[in-house]
């Protein structure tokens, strides 16, 4: 499209909206804005022309600012104050006059009836070239107003942490699309967990956009997302969808994942109540018939033979009481970690602590092995007063094992 | 400095040498090489001339290659199969030759007796500005030969999640020094937090540098760090620092750090208990004499008035079953939030399915409350068969109570 054919045809520049869905309320908490033009009779996106940096700024922001305030008008007639206006303004265009013109608007729209804490500024942080600073007390500045800010495109090209944590926002909005495109790689899944744990901690909502099939609904909802926007809901439209719309449908997947994710869950307690006995069994077999730690652990990896690829003893402190037994091809001596200590690894101490308390074995979370770079969960056991039976369980084995990776 | 000076004094050029310490092992597991130049008898750093893009890369890369090759020389003299060298590499020169000649050199050094698994390339991935992908490439390629990778300055001016996944370090080198300055803003914490539970899921060991004081060390022990470097263990010197230099002391430490931890949790858990009872106490106390759960939630905000600022109740499946009660200045009901359903929430079903299981109360971790943005904990206790109850405990609570924020 011709950028020309915008600025001449600024009447025809008209707003869509895409609906964004919340988890809690199965229903519409919120519109997008998106901007269209209407040539011969079809709407054509203007994102292209949004980010083409050759047009002029001055005109980039007049027909950014034509779609905000048609659709703050339109939004105004749906006489809802609990919905939201998701906005998106580029942050350096933003900065340009230091956030002023975009306030001014939306101070305007006030005295016709718009509440400010119903707007969502959505920046997009990985292509500002300006100081990050200045736009963090833009975005402290706005926030005295009741405005929301989200970042946009989180887990893309370039997604910060560091400044995301600076400009802590209220959303971070994650686009779904690579989980789409071939299957994903295992550390795709991981960033994106670590988001969703970053989110908690700063108190951010996660909105996952881009959502065109069920399973990238079901992805989202397992990975901490309130906020959902795509195709598989709905597609951008001329008009406001009905906030209800997906009502029915949203309640029923949800409560598919729910169920799914319980059974799962109960899966895990039966597989830790059953492991625990099993390795209480293997213990009172081999009661005190072992010469030393190194000859136990003989004893434990025949037995554990079929589920565990290394075992170990560490006191309350972490210190490594024992060697390892680990296996390759056979099961193996490892001397060299006697004494090693592990109390700075992540939960070590915590575990240790939960074990001492309830006085049973504990299955961890699946996470890789810093050896091995498998896929592994440690089943760690209370053996006496002050020590400790690590248990490290195969990949190949926690794969057969129902829900268990 | 004149870069000059650098290039017609090529045998002025020496490696230093600074000691990377590790936390299990609590002595020294390698040695990180940095250019130095002897000019009238001070030896001063090269770090400005790497970095200085105008000076031609030949040049660049001629002095790096001089040092790589002295720093082996002196490396193998240590004749300890254990140790490893930490060589920096820019990714933009390294990928000039498809880091051909790197390996080369490494190669040579083989014939000489060097095992290419003592070698750890330290990579800086924020200002890389060639393809990720032929750069993952070359780094699996490297692998094949037992190289190990590192990536540098995590944490600082940008660093992107979602390439550090693709690139799937051994190690993930992070910089304290923000820690040290002001006094750093809770983001920066969390933001640490998130990369710290990303390297646990990617099997990637965390290297702590710039540790200058000991809560620098203290920090980096809590938060997952394995190997430690900074000028509180050793300054970087013209010779291999003594393995165990440091022992004694580290191990000291870290003592420390381990019964300060465990103090820490083991006041959890008697909180918990405690705050288990008193719930207990209180619901027994109020018995059947509620008409609805709006009722039951305003008899339990008298009692828990000095410690909580939201109650509410949810069924198994995270359907809300009760409004809010929520104190600002009074406490409130907020109707609102009736059948608003919360398992999308991170370890939510998992929480109910440990109370399912355990019958008695949880504290969570420490978590921004998404709506007052305040750092909160949640306790949660088994109402009934199905029922929960969700209780918020404010911050100006936890902030009196010892080890609980």
């Amino acid at each position: 499209m011709d950028p020309l054919d915008v600025l001449t045809n600024l009447d025809e520049v008209i707003p869509y909206y895409q609906a964004i869905y919340s988890a809690d309320e199965q229903q519409i908490i919120g519109y997008e804005v998106l901007g269209r033009i209407k040539l011969n009779d079809e709407a054509e996106s203007l994102g292209e022309f949004f980010q083409d940096e050759n047009i002029p700024d001055e005109y980039r922001i007049e027909v950014d600012d034509s779609i905000l305030s048609l659709a703050i008008d339109e939004f105004l007639e749906l006489k809802d104050s609990h919905l939201n206006l998701f906005i998106n303004r580029d942050a350096n265009l933003l900065m340009l006059d230091h956030g002023e013109s975009f306030l001014e608007i939306l101070l305007e729209k006030q005295q016709k009836g718009l509440k400010l804490n119903q707007i969502v500024l959505e920046i997009t942080e990985h292509n500002f070239r300006g100081d990050i600073e200045q736009l963090y007390h833009l975005l402290l500045y706005y926030r005295t107003y009741g405005i929301k800010v989200a970042i946009d495109n989180i887990g893309k090209a370039s997604s910060n942490l560091d400044r995301i944590g600076l400009l802590s926002p209220d959303i971070l909005k994650i686009d779904l699309q690579p989980l789409r495109l071939s299957s994903p790689s295992q550390s795709y899944y991981d960033v994106l967990y670590s988001i969703s744990l970053l989110a908690r901690k700063i108190g951010a909502a996660l909105l996952y956009e881009d959502i065109e099939v069920n399973f990238q609904l079901q992805y989202a909802w397992k990975n901490g997302g309130r906020y959902y926007q795509g195709f598989y809901l709905s597609k951008p439209q001329r008009e406001f969808t009905k906030i209800d719309e997906c009502k029915a449908m949203l309640k029923n997947e949800f409560q598919t994942y729910i169920n799914s994710e319980k059974k799962k869950l109960e899966n895990l307690y039966l597989f830790t109540e059953n492991f625990n006995q099993r390795v209480q069994q293997i213990l009172q077999k081999v009661g005190k018939q072992f010469e030393n730690y190194e000859d136990l652990l003989q004893q434990l990896s025949k037995e554990l033979n079929d589920c565990s690829f290394r075992i170990y003893i560490c006191d309350e402190d972490g210190f490594q009481q024992s060697v390892n037994i680990f296996k390759q091809e056979k099961w193996e001596i490892q001397p060299q970690y006697f004494l090693h200590n592990w109390s700075w690894r992540p939960y070590f101490l915590a575990n240790i602590m939960r074990m001492r308390f309830d006085q049973k074995g504990f299955l961890s979370d699946v996470y890789s092995d810093i050896e091995t770079g498998e896929l592994i969960r440690t089943f760690s056991f209370p053996l006496s007063q002050n020590h400790y039976l690590f248990i490290d369980l195969a990949y190949a084995y926690l794969y057969e094992e129902e829900g268990l990776l």
